[in-house]
């Protein structure tokens, strides 16, 4: 059985043509590709999750503004779940800790709490910025940002990780739009 | 330095254990936990990148739809990227195969071609269905269905890889809507 293996690494650029070279003389290794890196191609990720018709307002808002920043040399990425039930929504914000490349997280629906709000405190914990829709529950509470209008959590989450904006929430003087 | 990896295998479910604690064992190896699979939490994914507005739109339709399938119990992600150029499409393009759980890719823009074209080639050769919104360029006639109204080619896209519906492009009498 054959299997592919990618990874990526960070390399003194000398040392790529040497590590490709000892790769391949390895006998388990059948042929060693160097490509782009995810990294370089898609870049920085924002993930939306929660009730469909709120995630996909949070998207439109996100994918335009990624758009702009794009364009001027930026990678940003808006990636989306449409998923329902506490349980599931919980295990869904614990794994964007497990996901490469993830800057953002926006929690769009009409009511979390419970397991799903200890979620929260847990990847925030681990570095991660959550912002929530204005919404039931206690999520907003937990989170860094609490934003009313969907298209506007989107483009905030945006700005808030991209270099090419000007936008940083440790300034803000309220945390609720 | 600490190092993380996170890997998903598929084992004999006695010896999950096993595998554990031989890890566990291991000097180099400072802790193991065993989580979700990020195939059972996030499921296939749908890969949507053109541009800005035209890949918003796109991933309406495709979370409108998930959103619908996901409550039956399926588990579908819609990935998007905002980008423009034909080096920087092609590589996103070529890039779908690296990716993990990709099952459908959708270019939505106004005109692609070229490298695009060849890159799409190469991705439908390994397997990935590709949806090309109708639009100038070659790469609608090297996609394997063609859409027009960007709504319904996300919707189309989500119904292609649900289990949980039925429709099989296989099985349409046209291919260009």
């Amino acid at each position: 059985m054959e299997t592919r293996i990618y990874f990526e690494v960070e390399l003194p650029p000398a040392n790529e043509a040497l590590l490709i070279a000892e790769l391949e003389a390895l006998e388990v290794v059948l042929s060693v590709t160097e490509v782009q890196s995810l990294q370089k191609i898609y870049g920085k990720r924002i993930i939306i999750m929660g009730g469909g018709a709120q995630v996909g307002q949070v998207a439109l808002g996100a994918i335009s503004e990624a758009d702009r920043h794009n364009i001027r040399g930026e990678h940003i990425s808006v990636d989306t779940i449409p998923l329902v039930g506490e349980q599931a929504l919980a295990a869904a914000v614990r794994a964007c800790n497990r996901l490469a490349r993830v800057r953002a997280l926006v929690l769009a629906g009409s009511l979390m709490g419970g397991d799903i709000e200890a979620a929260v405190k847990e990847v925030r914990a681990a570095g991660l910025l959550v912002i929530s829709l204005n919404m039931a529950g206690s999520v907003p509470d937990a989170s860094d940002l609490v934003v009313t209008d969907p298209v506007q959590a989107g483009v905030m989450a945006v700005m808030a990780v991209a270099d090419t904006a000007k936008f940083t929430i440790d300034r803000l003087h309220r945390r609720v739009f």
